[in-house]
């Protein structure tokens, strides 16, 4: 698998750009290689319930954004991303002081790429995968993204 | 499927205590009978991207909501509702003034439930289906969810 | 939702030729409409367990063809099917005189087609939904697929 | 997690009573640890289409059935597994001498467990990747399964 030739720079721009919600949730951009991409959240009362978890639409978000992000590093240049489906299984209550999202590729193809997210809360000392996702994208010429 | 004897209003009330997200992305419950619940949002820019579009993470936690909203009916009392997993396909960007989503329980069982879900996104006279949701529920003791 | 110029004659004999496996479990197309496709098995022993139950891989491969089957009824001619991805929920053992599964288009695209699937087991007067499907299909050129 | 006191060869047994489907495609099992099963299927005409590939659904019942068998192992003496539900996507079209099927349980729990699923295709010295799953099983009194 390739790498795309657009530097790591303008791929956080315009993940940022594309994915406003990553500052809604305070979600932040950990690392970007081929086919790979981490993002992290410090949970704060807006994607917090009264009993301190994280909703599990903010854990999605995150997941879906990193799985995008991986699948877009692997597309032709001039391509964009778009998420045709995901599943998530929520494993555990996502309660941390920071989650930490990883998106792989799986498979990358012309048209449609598939990849695999998963969720961390970290907890002081203690790490749990509270989610795991399996994600469809699609490429798409960047003007109809 | 029978009833559960609790009321309409004690419902909608535990379901906004549980889901204080509802209020996150400005989504009102809008009927709740046994085996159905509707809900509405008015996208805000805490859910709106720059392009004007409702990020897919919001749809996500509508439909769950309304999805375990709709399990939640038809469980025993005493019990409370866990999404297991769901899986949800974006059929198409999410504009409009008003995105409504429909959760309905397909099957209902003494542990698990099956529901589905469709978000329609309202633009002046025009309806469109955004995103369709199969998702598991799982009855919990009120005291573990 | 235009509908193909090939007749059903046709698209019944593709879609057998395409999926060799609806012989191997038995089954056979019911109805063929633009956007729906029926399908029925009488299981035999080479896809029921010992304890009397249809394994839900026939099942799946059931929804999966009926699914396939009616994106492709909706498709630009010269289009073949393939299955990207599908979630099913097994709802209940499979056990009856017949199996019937129904394939449904919920979005229909240029390249995605999203699409429910549902099977019903009759059992004597009884009727009882067995498994629900939610699939991805992509449209590929004939020569592709 | 901890392991199950029966041992592989019942185990193995059980998992080949309750799916008599393995035989059915030619499957058998490879290798069983705790939370780890392998199987691999040699293609048949059984399975087989025309054109030579392995049909979607045996392969989908090969990943459901090593899932179902990981989860088996970590789960409480006494209890049987059932399939709640799956997801798969197809990479590639399976063609080969071989296909190997790996279940993995990716997180364990008092009822459900949630299982990771994939599927390589070898044919001479090349091996592809062809599907992955990810799956939700339940843990049922041995009586109920």
């Amino acid at each position: 698998m390739g790498e795309r030739t657009d530097g790591v720079d303008e791929f956080a721009g315009s993940i940022f750009e594309r994915q406003g919600f990553m500052r809604t949730i305070g979600a932040e951009l950990e690392e970007v290689e081929p086919g790979r991409v981490v993002a992290s959240m410090v949970p704060t009362d807006a994607v917090t319930q009264q009993d301190g978890f994280v909703h599990a639409a903010a854990i999605a978000g995150l997941l879906d954004t990193v799985c995008g992000g991986a699948a877009y590093t692997l597309m032709s240049p001039g391509f964009g991303v778009l998420t045709v489906e995901y599943k998530i299984n929520l494993l555990a209550p996502a309660r941390g002081d920071r989650i930490v999202g990883t998106g792989l590729v799986i498979r990358t193809g012309r048209t449609i790429s598939v990849c695999r997210g998963e969720a961390i809360a970290y907890r002081g000392a203690e790490a749990k995968t509270v989610a795991v996702m399996q994600a469809t994208m699609m490429a798409v010429p960047a003007g109809d993204a």
